[in-house]
């Protein structure tokens, strides 16, 4: 039996209990689950909450939100329990540690603990048994702060562990970036507008963040790049990192989304000539997050790819992840959807059964 | 601690006990190994055997090889014992019922216990805790059986056990017919050869079995089809699955691999008029093995795909298998090398590692 608490309720929390309920998973018991402001937690036999009514159950029965005997609540009961962090929250990402101490495992899609500051990762590392070698209880699954549920993390953990030499992890890590350049920049010949056109379209599709500039500025894929390395052995630093933001500079500084919106068509002949040299040379155009072990080159960057290339037929808002290791010289690759509370969700399930396969 | 017997130490089964060494990994250890003919197992007390010289020692000091003592030495051991099959037997996989019913997991990539007899497959699937739903030990893991240590399968149960409704998984699954397809149909204009001369090429590198029509004949895929189906719960049988052999009918009956060799070349026209309707319609030949969850299309065909699949820009021998799914309605695709002592021995040592974590 496993005891299951998830802090944060919206789009992804509240698919992840619907996939729990539709499995009907056995010996998964959803305890508690809280949102910033109201909690419900289950009786002292710790017995399952009951997943029909979850929503009018907070709202009406709900006491005030407080981590602290969230968590105390769920580390008294007799099984192994677990805090599903839901949320985008730093402040909640600082308490994993405390988490921890207490025996609990954290499952995930928050980046915030894992890309952070490096001695909050430290610190997570330590506690968790999947992380720090012991293969002890409590652990730290996060598998969907990289391509969602895609089985990014869990095989470059299998990899590093089975002693395999990583050497670069290349990938186009956010849906948005994916969307716009395979759109923008394809050698199909075929007019799919500008980008200032292609943005405003990813906008209204609900692609992009409110500000499309916190898409562009590259730091949801530093991020995902500082995930990855951190667990391919670099210690690499979000302050450090080298960024390529592709927010045309005047642009980066204007106050308003709706403003930066109405002048980005004044960079389009910018963006243009960026894609007609790259298509000169049959390549196109893709923002991509490198890990580099060796080489000290990581980051995220404009690169070119040639139309043989996987990154270069990539479709939609797909994210593809490729590992060049000793086992894998000419490239492991991983695509697929990247975006969205269905396959994140997915990806927080499976920890959540990794977990419960290694204490039951 | 988990305690290791190895039965088969050939070209994979000697790069496995490389990569243990290698990494020192923790906690394991490697208390037997076995050829068909000899076989070495350690003390008493089980102390990890030395990996710096066992060749030597199953040579001087290897006695008999006996399965039954074999496993019966491993399942007395205070410790979980895990066998590994790196041998392509038959009848060693009949046994795997046998080992678990004493507690010992197996890990293995032979196709022949998860692709044969549905009663054995039933019978492995009803004792491992992995398959049949318990979570206890002995667990039966087997991710090498297809496309290596690509994480196909992991993947594929992460899908099944957390409700996913898996519609179709469609996959170049033989590294020998991607690269004899890969090279003698493209788009790219470039002459790369007849079909006869591809074969000779791919049989002179030794991608090819001894008589490439084993490769040909699509059984290896069909085998590989068969194994996914079955965790995807459709229950394909080797016996009725349908398989497209691409051995010319002819030369199905030929006596030996040189004949067929010397004959190939009278059908080049017949694949080259394949080839040239398929590129027609810019599109190329692939070989691929199909589940049809719902549909009943399930087999190993020859078909045509566009150049924007990610199928037709495959390069080299690599695998590629793509999962279409409710949560995945655009597929999750899986890339890389999928044959070769290094990757399949990764698959296997994550296996490993797997078990560890779940009964340590």
């Amino acid at each position: 039996m496993v005891n299951i608490g998830i802090v944060g309720v919206g789009l992804v929390g509240s698919e992840l209990l619907a996939q729990l309920k539709a499995t009907g998973a056995k010996r998964l018991n959803v305890v508690g689950m809280t949102t910033s402001k109201k909690m419900v937690v289950s009786n002292t036999s710790y017995s399952a909450l009951d997943l029909t009514q979850w929503k009018t159950d907070i709202q009406e029965q709900g006491i005030e939100a407080n981590l602290g005997v969230f968590a105390k609540y769920l580390s008294d009961a007799p099984d192994h329990g677990i805090i599903v962090d839901c949320t985008a929250s730093d402040a909640v990402a600082e308490l994993y540690p405390s988490w921890l101490e207490l025996g609990l495992s954290v499952v995930t899609p928050n980046k915030k603990g894992f890309s952070g500051p490096l001695s909050l990762y430290r610190s997570i590392e330590g506690l968790a048994g999947n992380l720090n070698g012991t293969g002890k209880a409590p652990f730290a699954y996060h598998e969907s702060t990289v391509g969602a549920g895609l089985p990014v993390l869990s095989t470059l953990s299998d990899l590093v562990r089975t002693g395999d030499k990583v050497e670069k992890i290349e990938g186009i890590f956010s849906g948005t970036l994916s969307f716009l350049f395979n759109n923008f920049s394809s050698l199909s010949g075929e007019d799919k507008g500008t980008f200032s056109e292609n943005v405003k379209v990813a906008k209204e599709l609900g692609y992009t963040e409110p500000d499309p500039r916190d898409d562009l500025n590259g730091m949801d894929v530093a991020r995902k790049v500082t995930i990855c390395g951190r667990l391919a052995g670099v210690d690499l630093d979000l302050s450090t990192l080298p960024v390529e933001n592709i927010v045309p500079g005047p642009l980066q500084t204007v106050a308003s989304a709706d403003e930066f919106m109405a002048k980005l068509p004044e960079f389009d002949d910018h963006f243009a000539k960026l894609n007609e040299e790259a298509n000169k040379e049959n390549q196109v155009l893709r923002c991509v997050g490198l890990v580099d072990v060796k080489g000290g080159q990581s980051g995220v960057k404009l690169m070119k790819y040639p139309g043989s290339h996987p990154f270069a037929s990539l479709q939609g808002s797909d994210n593809i992840i490729k590992f060049t290791t000793e086992y894998f010289p000419n490239g492991l690759i991983i695509q697929g959807a990247g975006a969205g509370a269905a396959v994140t969700s997915f990806g927080i399930f499976s920890d959540i059964l990794k977990i419960q396969g290694r204490v039951e």
